[in-house]
């Protein structure tokens, strides 16, 4: 072991810096990890480029990093289901609190969690990274440390399409080809949906949708209105879809949503945009479209490692690039250009495989 | 049985009138009934104002009234359940279509249902009517006509507090204090409920409503901003409300409701308003709030029936005015000027009784 | 079209006949259908043995067959979405009265249901035959009339893994790889189910559950007690299944199934057997395993001919013999000996085709 | 304080001593209470008797009492939400694991969870207790010592009626009038329940939950059949009970809950009766009434609290006797005379108040 952990660390906006930090000690219910893979997120980059998302500002340096997969080098004295040469996927939130949110089963929602690479708690875009063992889930020999780290945006979709009902025979709409919306389209497909729309303005993220699976990619076009994108979806699938999954929190988006989906069905919203929208409530209340939002995820990594050790979801297709952690600023430019799906950097030196 | 049969029907907008139309025929599922005591409605008023509503236009005479009692005089062939003599409440919603919707329970969501006083479908606001069979429900001799005609708006609370999943312990916020907001405010009570806020511009109805039960009547003051109303309700209950009831559909109003709600709680859409509406939706969305319309009601009689048999809920402190059906034009006027609660006009001569 | 409609009629126990039966004519909504494959199911072979299913009770002769697909030939004057030339896939049920069950979306279990050779109620093994429309699926023309009729079981595979709430990264226990645990294979599959364990007392069967997609089939020996059984489902699956499905109806493998069922679990009963059982029902409460029966189906043709069209499940190799109508007796015989898996008939002299 | 700590601790079967135990120390996340009054329960009594319950032992002295409140006087340095001065109610049931059970909200079937008076964990029946701040609930002013201490049983009667889904209008079969039965009648009502039967053998018991409420107290006569037993019911009701819960383990009557309850309604297995029982599965699996057991409670103390603050139920009637600790013995021989509903026990000297 190392005495030095180079982590990546954001000190103000613009400012992100490799630097060099003391290798923490497990406490009683934790694991010291040594990382392995750690995909590169939107919100890390927007961390980065403003220093704030909504009310969560970075105030003080902070590690980045919270798609990640490592290996148990140390367990603390009171972890029972972990030993030394685990391999882990890492569920970034941990709740600080047995409050009403953690006891009812969603600890999502707990005010007080801890959560990688929110301000002020440090991410895992380290060589070294200590984490609450209850957190950690072992990964079994057919999935790789990669497959490991994307269960995190895979999560995304898991819980999105957990909360829109999707099941045997749905139809669905997914508004936006980027990463949450690849991941929903494979999540609603394993999950049993006959058909789905996905939709976006660029070409080059549809072809990859239909590459994934999508049934149909609907180009947007500028100009086009909510109600006549609305139809088109509606004459794709031959009826409104059962459930729409909006990925892109745009609002002329989410008003196509509304006006797309089917009396009784769900709009879950995934992607955050402005605070206030102008949209079209009457027409979802007298439908009885029901809207549901969702942050971030719970109880979604066993039922993802299942997914992945059975070979019903293929994740592996997302990773479009990989950079050693020494050049993690090559890697966060990378993203911030829009290049590519998921950027996956390499934190072991020794292992650089996926 | 008489041969001519008194209606009131609506020719075009702010033309009312009382005139006689032929006693219907019984068909092979359906009874010919007596009505005995039938509420208005806003709904009956605005037609009569504004001859539409949203996209129903009245276009050829229509009979008002879907809030009604009354006594089966005739029953066709193929009913067994109805027999002549029989006191039963209306439920005014009947499925034309065997189709997804009323397959899946969901039966008011059927596009093409037949709905009284909807246009073009006639009400019952008449000497006689003919109605489903099935969709006519058999009175306990301890529950009283007008309680029979009253499970219609009370079927609208009923579905509400469903749809918001109000239960044992719940804290529930209702915006508006008309007829709806109470009706919500007696079911929330009896499914367990234990502290209402009600919110309501006027006085009067918050008195009213405080009478009924509501734990904390919250008079809404011009220029207040909805944070500042969340935050009173908040204050008032200790903790944000699990659910909250907005029967105003006023966009400030709508903002509150969200604002107010707690995390992983539901919003339900009672009241209707402008079709696009600008609402912070990202707090709902970051915060699990479900937000759900509701477009009438569905399987709300029989459970509504068994509430008044077993006197779980009072609804007869509702009805302040009552005429007979010959005065149906002050009945009227009454109810357009918003003088008390519910305005109940008396069908059969013979008996004016509640 | 013919003037005469060879029918398949059970007239008491053991008297099977091909006999000639009047076309019928189709009713207000109803439709006339020219049978094409009709396959055969189990309780058509015991009504033809012993006469009766518990209550059931042939009493006068009965047409049998409700596993069926078909063309339209004849549409009754209130059907609107069904034309002659249609091919449809029929569900055999179809509730007779609106009541609390069809109401709420449960009508299958409406006591007055009509139920195709449930006596007194006709089956369709015949030319020709008459069906509600509303409960006539059309077939896009992907899926074949064979995959239609195959709907049925499929149905009950469907609602059981409803039932069980399979979904995403399931773990299930299926007792009895006949063709319903068959069809609860493919269904779990597609709902997402991770792992299945399969078992049965006979090895071919397990053969086709394997090809079909089973993780681990376990051959059943006679002498083992159901908590060692319950040990090997769990060894198999590394911990104790999510959802355990039924599939014999015999005791010591309902009690198999409780004590393999994992705490917060759900076992639900699709085999019937004795109306007595002894188990050990305290395992189960103490654990919370919930015990859920099924009685057919409902709501299960959309989804399914969604599925079909899709290609997300394969029914195809369900069927193992084919049989022209005029040798219903030979059909029946196959099916009574066990053989193969669905026999199928054809009932279109003019396309024997799949 | 004093510096001793007298507790009611069970050695053996039949050996039950007051005596000494040390003050326990509150650790980061504890409080230290000075209980005030705790409930004797039936099982308290029955390892009293028989040293045993299932597979839980008494193998080393163990302190009794698990229904308990009492004043926060020592706080660990972790806790936040309580201050020395608080009155709380003790939820008995602490998870130890972060497990899956806890995480998705159920956390009474975590295999390690701790449980006061549950063997090897001590009770609270003690002047001084320590337990996990996260379980234990303020009072408010306007509910007792002896209110708090009945929230466990009443957790018992929520818990049973939310997996019963009680609701408005829902008609309830209970089967056995002990403090179970009685407390699940007070929460089935409040959760709105139109009508509830209640049977028992003892008249007297019958009279009590009369009192309490009952709609129909219904006397079992030994020799009535389970069937016979169930269409009395029917007939009180009118129509079978939409839910059942069952209270008392014993075989026959579990056969009359199924045969009673409702087709798609839910029976409730609340008593514990022998290991291996036979019963009519099919008419539960046929007629799809689900079988659902319950362990403990989970999530009810809030709602409780909710409930008592608000008058809405009202539990005071069920404390029969009162006794002060020293008197213990004398407490536990009246309890297991079966004579009155509660026995409480009075652990602080100096306020023997309700």
């Amino acid at each position: 072991m190392d005495k030095e952990n180079l982590s990546v660390v954001l000190h103000s906006p613009g400012d992100l810096r490799l630097e060099h930090r003391p290798i923490p000690e497990p406490g009683t219910n934790e694991v010291l990890l040594q990382m392995h893979s750690v995909g590169i997120c939107g919100s890390d980059v927007h961390y980065w480029q403003h220093g704030r998302i909504g009310s969560y500002e970075v105030k003080k340096p902070m590690v980045l990093g919270h798609e990640a997969a490592g290996r148990v080098i140390k367990v603390g004295s009171g972890v029972k289901h972990l030993q030394p040469g685990d391999r882990v996927a890492i569920e970034p939130g941990v709740p600080r609190e047995m409050d009403e949110f953690f006891k009812t089963g969603r600890y999502n929602l707990s005010p007080t969690i801890f959560f990688c690479a929110t301000p002020p708690d440090d991410g895992n875009l380290s060589r070294y990274y200590k984490h609450s063992a209850n957190f950690c889930y072992k990964l079994p020999d057919s999935v790789t440390f990669e497959e490991g780290a994307l269960i995190e945006p895979l999560s995304v979709g898991i819980y999105a399409c957990r909360r829109a009902q999707v099941t045997l025979g749905s139809t669905v709409l997914i508004c936006g080809a980027g990463p949450i919306g690849l991941v929903s389209l494979l999540v609603a497909k394993a999950m049993g949906a006959s058909q789905v729309v996905i939709s976006d303005l660029i070409a080059e993220r549809l072809a990859v949708a239909k590459e994934l699976g999508a049934d149909f990619p609907l180009q947007v076009k500028r100009g086009e209105t909510p109600e006549e994108l609305a139809k088109k979806v509606e004459q794709h699938l031959g009826s409104q879809p059962h459930a729409t999954i909006e990925c892109t929190g745009v609002e002329s988006s989410i008003q196509t949503a509304i006006y797309a989906t089917r009396p009784g069905g769900v709009l879950v919203l995934v992607g955050l945009g402005s605070e206030m929208v102008t949209i079209p409530l009457l027409s979802a209340a007298v439908r009885e479209v029901d809207i549901r939002g969702v942050f971030r995820y719970c109880n979604t990594w066993p039922m993802a490692i299942a997914m992945l050790a059975s070979k019903q979801v293929n994740v592996k297709p997302l990773v479009t690039h990989r950079f050693p952690l020494e050049q993690a600023m090559q890697a966060f430019e990378t993203t911030r250009q829009g290049l590519g799906v998921k950027v996956m950097l390499k934190c072991d030196p020794n292992d650089q495989n996926p």
